[in-house]
């Protein structure tokens, strides 16, 4: 892995500071309910809906407030990072927003609609090769030709400080929550969020949904450490990411639970997030109203905050959703 | 036609009844913005979101304000209705949220997620033959035997007044607009928004959006006189009707422009929405962001209120999406 020199350790004071820095830019999101969900679910959800956000996902938040935290001299070099999905639009968009170059390495095989984002939002765009060693190398070798600062996806504090707001923001908007749910991947959203949640409302349970086929922060919390190397098979594909070491930290530190949830259950939640909310999220998204049908007795009557992380769906590979199963409708 | 025997006109006082009669019950349904969209289309767009509504439409508000105008006595007998469509799926639940019964003469080949919501809500339904002629024989005998209300879909003036408590509602969440624009099937919605902004904003024109293979309004106007039977032939399956009586009056009277749309230039208006509002909207809905993007050098520069009437989609049968042309990405 790319070696990070920042100190790595991320405060509730460094989220305040985040969503100083980013309120100019990023939207401040709705918070929507549903009854017929709710009725369903047998508890009172309350869904942050940063499929709103700007580039369609909460990554705007950490990426403009790492942009934003550049000096002025570092900033005229620009930003890179080996992203091609959710962060590579959200960085590509954030260095927009201060007039600097962006710069993303895109790996052979992204999902096309999001590479286009990343190009409508005016980064330069470098291709290589899909494996992590060519995306790391390729990102390398912009940075030296370049002088571009790095904004890694998730383990860069100033991106966790950013995505904490997400939560930061919800609690704002809301009466107190018993329980706070988001997913994981690389683990940026779910480690800023723990912070923003231990600060604002320790009495709050903090709970990460990880697909089933791509569990490796559920075992690495089983084990006590974190797991090496996996192969992901999971459709949400903004969750097969290793989840990060000082994100892996600050979830122990905070006594995250993990909970997992397969991909049908998954794309069942989507179903009803679509028809019931008539909002778009992407399957990374709707993991979280999953993880909450699947254990819907033990959160019984209790209020519950959702991040819907994204809704960055590629519409013509929409066929498959009509194949699957969907779970009962509500009496 | 069923004769109604009710008095047809309809007056701003009516709106503001209709407003304060269904506050308890509907949803203040939030106006949303898209900064890609505006760039693309030159200029100010505020979408009304009546997607998010209760019954995922705007026909809430009509179905609403009906029931709740009922006597007493009247209405422990129910409403009945013959339309298979969000009108029926918002009569079901307006009466459920009096405790009346209500009635639905469903017709064959009713779409079936739009039947699936109607009897979710706890509706009555009664199948008949496809025709004109056989809903409305069902209908008045389902009349006859219980005593039921008929609640017409868009000529009732208790409908027309709480389809106008939307523009009413936008009114009051915006600067003041140039441009409404709201779609025409029955005349329900854009009749009653018409009425609303002559007295809440006499300085904004208001435009109705038609399927050019549903343009019976767009003729009736271009006559002076009310064109007779037609066939429809648009995938927007909320306007396929003819324009009400009453309707077409109001329509004239407050001297309301009707353009046209073609399927084609609509269906890439809903993917349009659905790209980069991560909203659900259904195509009935998204023609009125069509008409502005086929009349965009008119309306340059304008603020431009858009009623989005609904987002009740059949999403098995959404394969038809990606075999359709998109329309060109913004700068």
């Amino acid at each position: 892995m790319t070696t990070h020199t920042l100190t790595d350790s991320v405060d509730f004071a460094d989220i305040k500071s985040a969503a100083a820095r980013i309120a100019p830019h990023a939207q401040v999101t709705p918070v929507m309910r549903s009854r017929s969900i709710n009725a369903l679910v047998g508890a009172e959800l309350l869904f942050k809906c940063e499929n709103l956000q700007r580039v369609g996902a909460f990554k705007f938040r950490g990426a403009c407030n790492a942009v934003w935290s550049l000096s002025d001299a570092q900033s005229k070099k620009g930003v890179v990072t080996h992203s091609s999905g959710n962060h590579g639009a959200a960085l590509a968009l954030a260095a927009r927003t201060r007039g600097i170059p962006a710069h993303v390495i895109v790996p052979e095989g992204a999902v096309r609609s999001k590479v286009e984002a990343i190009e409508t939002y005016g980064a330069t765009l470098h291709r290589c090769a899909a494996s992590t060693t060519a995306r790391e190398e390729a990102c390398e070798r912009v940075r030296q030709q370049t002088g571009a600062t790095l904004v890694h996806p998730y383990a860069d504090p100033r991106v966790i400080a950013g995505q904490g707001t997400a939560a930061m923001e919800l609690f704002a908007q809301t009466d107190p929550l018993d329980v706070l749910v988001a997913p994981v991947g690389g683990g940026g959203l779910i480690s800023g969020c723990a912070i923003a949640t231990a600060a604002l409302a320790p009495g709050c349970k903090v709970i990460a949904a990880e697909p089933s086929g791509a569990a490796d922060t559920f075992e690495s919390m089983q084990k006590g450490e974190r797991v090496g190397a996996f192969v992901p098979d999971t459709i949400c594909d903004g969750l097969r990411t290793l989840v990060g070491e000082v994100n892996f930290r600050i979830l122990r530190q905070h006594g995250v639970e993990v909970l997992t949830v397969d991909d049908d259950e998954t794309i069942a939640a989507m179903r009803l997030i679509w028809l019931r909310m008539k909002i778009i999220v992407e399957p990374s998204s709707a993991i979280v109203l999953a993880a909450v049908i699947r254990h819907r007795q033990r959160f019984a009557g209790m209020r519950i905050g959702l991040i819907l992380s994204g809704g960055n769906v590629d519409l013509d590979a929409l066929p498959w959703l009509a194949q699957r199963p969907s779970i009962a409708r509500p009496a």
